[in-house]
This record gives structure tokens, sequence and C-alpha cells, in this order.
């Protein structure tokens, strides 16, 4: 089941700027700074309301978001949505036809995360994401 | 002030077929579909947590979100932040140096709603919403 919007994601070309723009414009702060050295990125999380903005900036130029942002440029990269149970729900998405980038869950910022293929989903990127703030 | 994250937007070519999707995959149902035609598009609100997705298809291929399906396909379009005042707010905008699409609220789906350029905020459509949900 899907609790919520746990983060949206924009990739940029340099995450100290975004961060600063970010800041100037809407007093969004970072609760978080990290190397997230599986996903080949830097990240920060900016709280909003009771949900977050995660921005991040490739560290490797073969990296996902890297391409990403050479095909398409900077601005929104995913929707990330917490679940109770990863890999539980990743199954279930699996039986309802959705194709998965991620079999099982794995390490990431928001905790124990998986990708759907954009394919399955109107061309949105979606995360699914077990947080450990429970726990 | 920006209070939470309102809604993310999604574009799509069929709003129907997208609708029956995200409730297969997710179980979202939609809470309103209506059509906006001062925005040109067809809209479905669906909750999510505290927030909502909204689904738009075009009904008018010149407008804004046809040419975006048309370069960029289907996928995130826009992400919305609710504000208390929206004039207050795009005149604070534009004293930071934001440039503006909407200098004053208009009608939307969401409520008094003004848009922000992308230009300004690392590629990211930004959408200000005051809802009218406490009138």
């Amino acid at each position: 089941m899907i609790k919520r919007v746990h983060h949206i994601a924009i990739a940029v070309n340099n995450l100290d700027e975004a961060l600063a723009t970010y800041e100037k414009f809407f007093g969004f702060k970072p609760s978080k700074v990290k190397t997230v050295a599986e996903q080949k990125v830097r990240a920060a999380l900016l709280p909003v309301g009771d949900g977050e903005l995660e921005i991040i900036q490739p560290i490797d130029p073969n990296s996902g978001v890297a391409k990403f942002l050479q095909t398409r440029g900077e601005g929104i990269h995913h929707i990330c949505f917490e679940v109770d149970d990863i890999n539980k729900e990743l199954e279930n998405m699996a039986s309802r036809g959705v194709e998965l980038i991620d079999k099982k869950g794995r390490s990431g910022l928001a905790g124990t995360i998986g990708f759907l293929s954009p394919k399955s989903t109107k061309g949105v990127l979606i995360e699914l994401a077990q947080t450990h703030e429970h726990e």
C-alpha cells in the first residue's frame, strides 16, 4: 500500500548552486546532504510540509542521472512513494503487470528503495521507498 | 510562505487510459475530474497521502501541455506548492529575482494559481496555488 509521496527528485548539474537558489527563492533548507555512491549521485533532501524535495547531482558521467541531464536538461527526475514493505510492494507491482527496474529493494537515500520502469507508468519514473524512520 | 506540496502534475495523451493504469497499479482513485478550459486541459486529481497527483491531458493542440507532450513525451509536468496568499507570494518571488509566467493569480484546478518560469528554478516548472478549501 502506498502511504504518501515521500519526495520529488530534481536532477541538476550543480547541487550547491541549486541549494542556494532554492533557499533564496523558497526558504528551503537541506535536512541532509550526502553522496550516495550506489546511485552515483550527490543528493540533498529539502523538507517541504510533510514531504521533501530531493535534489540530485550525478558524480559519474555514465550514471542514469547524468544521461537524463544530457538528454533532457535539468528538471524533475522522479517521484518517490513511501510504502510499508518494499519487497512485498515490488512483488505486488510485478503481479499487476508493472515492469520493474529493481526486482528487490536496495539501499538508497530515502531508505530501502526500488524503481519502476517509466514505460509502465505513462513516462513517470517512480521510486518506492521503505523508510527506516520508525526502526 | 510555502506550506506544502499541493500536487505533482503528470502530462498524458489519454486521461482515461492513465486513470485506469494508476488505479490498477497503485489503487489511486480520482477525487475530481474536470475540464479546465482556461488551461486547455482535461484534468483529474488523485489523492495520495495528504497531497495529490494531477493528471492532465491537453484539449487543444496549441496548448503548453500539448507542446510539452510533442517535445518530451508523457511524464511529470510540474510541481505545485500551496501558499496562503497567491498575489503576495508572486510579488515576493519577483522581488527575489524569479521570472514569473503569471504576474497575478488566475483561476485553476487547484484554486487561484500562478506559474514560475522553469528558467529560474533549475528546469522545474513550479505552480503556486492558494486553495479555496478554507473559504
